[in-house]
C-alpha cells in the first residue's frame, strides 16, 4: 500500500479520489454503477481499501505538522488478562498507530484474575491526566470480577476513542431539539466534538465513500438496523437517524422480519448469526453493510473454518447494488476509525481544532 | 375522585382493576374489545383516569407508610422568569404533590433576565445535598442566556425525576447487551434503577393499563414513532424497543411515512403538526398514542381556540383499536410520572427500595 500512501494527499482532492479505491483481484468493481431493479451483481464495498485510503489521509496528515505543533497523537491501551485474540487486537492498533506515525503506550496485565480495580482505575486516572495521551482504550472483554462499567466511567469522555463513554454516549443519542442547542454536522464525523464508536462510525464512512468518493445520500432512505447490540446496533442506527434516514431496528423478537427487510433501501447487519439474512429479504438495488464476522466450520480449508458475515453474501450480491465482503468490509474500519478519532482527539487537545 | 382513592389498594388489587377506569360520560367505554379489521369506533384511552389511578396508588402508599420510615417525598421545583404557561404547569405540580402527601419546595426567580448561572448552579447544589429532596425539576425553557444542558447536568442524577440527565440518558440507550450488564424489567418501571423521563414513561404506562388493566402485549409489535425530539420521541421509541417492539422513526425527512404508518400496530405520534396523521395512513385495528397538544383557532368557542393532537382523531377513531384523546390522552399521565419518579427516588434514599 505504499505508493497509495505517498500519492494519497487529501480526502477530497482529485488524486485522492482516483485513487481511493484498491479493490482485490476477486473483487468486480464498477466505476459508475446505476441503480436497477433487475437481478445484477453488486459492487464490492472494499473496506480494505477505504481504510487504507483513511489511514493514509492520517498519515499525511501527521507527516505535515505545523511548526508549532510539536507533540504526535498518543493512544494509551490497556490489555487485562492473556486472551489470544485481544492480544492480536492490541498488536494490530499499535502496529497501526506506528504506520501513521502515531504514538502508543501498552500498560499489561498478563494475570487478569489478579488485577484489581483500584489498579486500572489508577492508569486510567494517570492517562487521563497524560498529556502524551490523546487516546485511552480499554481492550474489552475484561475478566468477570472488574466492572467493565465502571473502568470505562473513569476514560476522560476526550480521551475516550472508543465512543463507550456515558457522556458520548447520551451526546450521540440526543437529536438536539432541545432549546439553544447547536446543530452539528454529521456529514463531517471529524467535526463533532465528542467521540462516536469506531465500528459503526465506519459504517457511515463506507457509505459515503463508495460510488467513487461521490457516497450516497443517506436522507430520506429506509435504514434498516439488524441486532440492537450497544456497540453497534443501536449506535449505527443512531448516526443513520442523524443523517435524516428513516430507522427501524428489528431484532430477535421482531416477528416479520422478512418483510421489513423488503422495504429497506439500506440493511446494516449487525446480530452475529452466520448467514442468517436471505437475498430473498432484500429490495433489489439494496445497499447491505455487513457487520458480523461469524467463525463457521469449512473442512476443505487448511485452518478448518472460514469466516463469514450475518447475511449469505453469495446469493445476495446477485439482489443487491453495494454490499461488503466478509472479511475485507467493515472490519479495517474500525482501526481507521480509531486512529482517526485519536487524531481528532489529539487536534482538539493542542488547539489545532474547536473543542 | 375521593371514594376512588379510598377504594383503590394497589394496581393489582382485584378491588383497584375494578376501579381502574373513570370513563368520563362523552367517552365509549368497551369491556372486552376484540381486535377486528373493519372499520369500527376505537376504545377511548382515557388517560385522566387512568392517571387518576395511579396517583390515588401513590397516595394510598404515603398514606401507609411503615412506621419507622420518618420522612415524604420531596419534589424541589425551579421557576426561572415569568412565563405564564410554566408558572401554570408548577402550580400544578406543586398541587399535585400536596394532593398525593408529598412535599414540594419552589424556588422562584420571576426577574429570568437577571439571573445568573451560578445562582441556579448553587441552589441545584444546596438541592443535591438536601436530605429532604428527592426529586429536582427545572421548569424548561430557561431564559436563553442560560445553558440548559449546563444546569440540567449539575442535577444528581438520582435526584433527577424528569430524566433529562445525560447519565440517565446513556442508562435507557443501554440496550445491556454488554458482558455482566444487570438485565432489566421493563415491565416494571418502577424496578428500574435510574429515571426515565415523564412524558414517555407515560405513553407505555397507557399501554400497559388499557384493556380493563390487562394491557396490551407490546413485545413483536411493529410500532412506528412519529417525531425524533430528545424529550419524547427518542426516549419513547427506546421504551418501546426495551418491551421487545420492533421500532421504526419516522420525522421530516421521510419520504413514505403513510405507507411505513400503515404497517404499524402501535403508532406513537409527538412531531406537534396538528391534525397531521390522517387515517387512511393507519393500519385498522391498530393503537395510537397522540402525544400532540396544539393549539388551533375555533372561532365558535369561548376561548378562541382549541387543544388537537397530531392525529386527526375524529377519522382516526374509526379505524384504530385504542386512541388517546388530546385534552385528556397523555398530557395527565406526565404529572403522575413524575409524581411516582419522585417516590421511587424516596423510596431508594430512605432504602424502603434497593439503589
Amino acid at each position: 500500500m505504499c505508493s497509495l500512501i505517498l500519492l494519497i494527499t487529501s480526502q477530497n482532492s482529485p488524486l485522492s479520489q482516483a485513487f481511493t479505491y484498491h479493490p482485490s483481484p476477486t473483487h468486480k468493481h464498477i466505476t459508475s454503477p446505476t441503480y436497477t431493479s433487475h437481478r445484477m451483481t453488486a459492487n464490492v464495498i472494499d473496506g480494505k481499501a477505504i481504510a487504507a485510503t483513511i489511514r493514509a489521509e492520517l498519515t499525511n496528515k501527521l507527516s505535515s505538522l505545523p511548526s508549532d505543533i510539536k507533540s504526535r497523537p498518543g493512544l494509551a491501551v490497556m490489555l487485562v488478562g492473556s486472551r489470544k485474540d485481544s492480544q492480536t487486537y492490541v498488536r494490530m492498533k499499535q502496529k497501526a498507530c506506528a504506520d501513521c506515525g502515531m504514538e502508543s503506550f501498552l500498560e499489561e496485565y498478563p494475570n487478569g484474575e489478579e488485577v484489581t480495580e483500584d489498579t486500572l482505575l489508577t492508569k486510567i486516572q494517570e492517562w487521563n491526566q497524560d498529556d502524551k495521551v490523546h487516546g485511552i482504550l480499554v481492550q474489552l472483554p475484561l475478566p468477570k470480577h472488574i466492572s467493565e462499567e465502571k473502568i470505562l466511567r473513569e476514560v476522560d469522555p476526550k480521551k475516550d476513542v472508543d465512543g463507550l463513554h456515558p457522556a458520548n454516549t447520551a451526546k450521540l443519542f440526543s437529536t438536539s431539539t432541545h432549546a439553544g442547542a447547536v446543530k452539528l454536522n454529521w456529514k463531517d464525523f471529524t467535526s463533532i466534538p465528542f467521540h462516536i464508536p469506531c465500528t459503526p462510525q465506519g459504517c457511515i464512512e463506507l457509505l459515503d465513500r463508495i460510488n467513487d468518493g461521490k457516497g450516497i445520500d443517506i436522507e430520506g432512505k429506509n435504514a434498516v438496523v439488524v441486532g440492537r447490540s450497544n456497540l453497534v446496533g443501536m449506535p449505527v442506527a443512531m448516526l443513520l437517524l442523524h443523517r435524516n434516514a428513516t430507522i427501524t431496528i428489528v431484532h430477535s423478537r421482531t416477528k416479520n422480519i422478512e418483510s421489513i427487510l423488503q422495504q429497506a433501501d439500506i440493511v446494516v447487519a449487525a446480530v452475529g448469526r452466520a448467514n442468517m439474512v436471505q437475498a430473498s429479504w432484500l429490495k433489489p438495488g439494496c445497499i447491505v453493510i455487513d457487520v458480523g464476522i461469524n467463525s463457521v466450520d469449512a473442512p476443505d480449508t487448511k485452518r478448518g473454518y472460514k469466516l463469514v458475515g450475518d447475511v449469505n453474501y453469495a446469493e445476495a450480491k446477485e439482489v443487491c447494488e453495494w454490499i461488503t465482503p466478509v472479511p475485507g468490509g467493515v472490519g479495517p474500519m474500525t482501526i481507521a476509525m480509531l486512529l482517526r478519532n485519536t487524531v481528532n482527539s489529539w487536534e482538539r487537545a493542542t488547539g489545532q481544532k474547536d473543542q
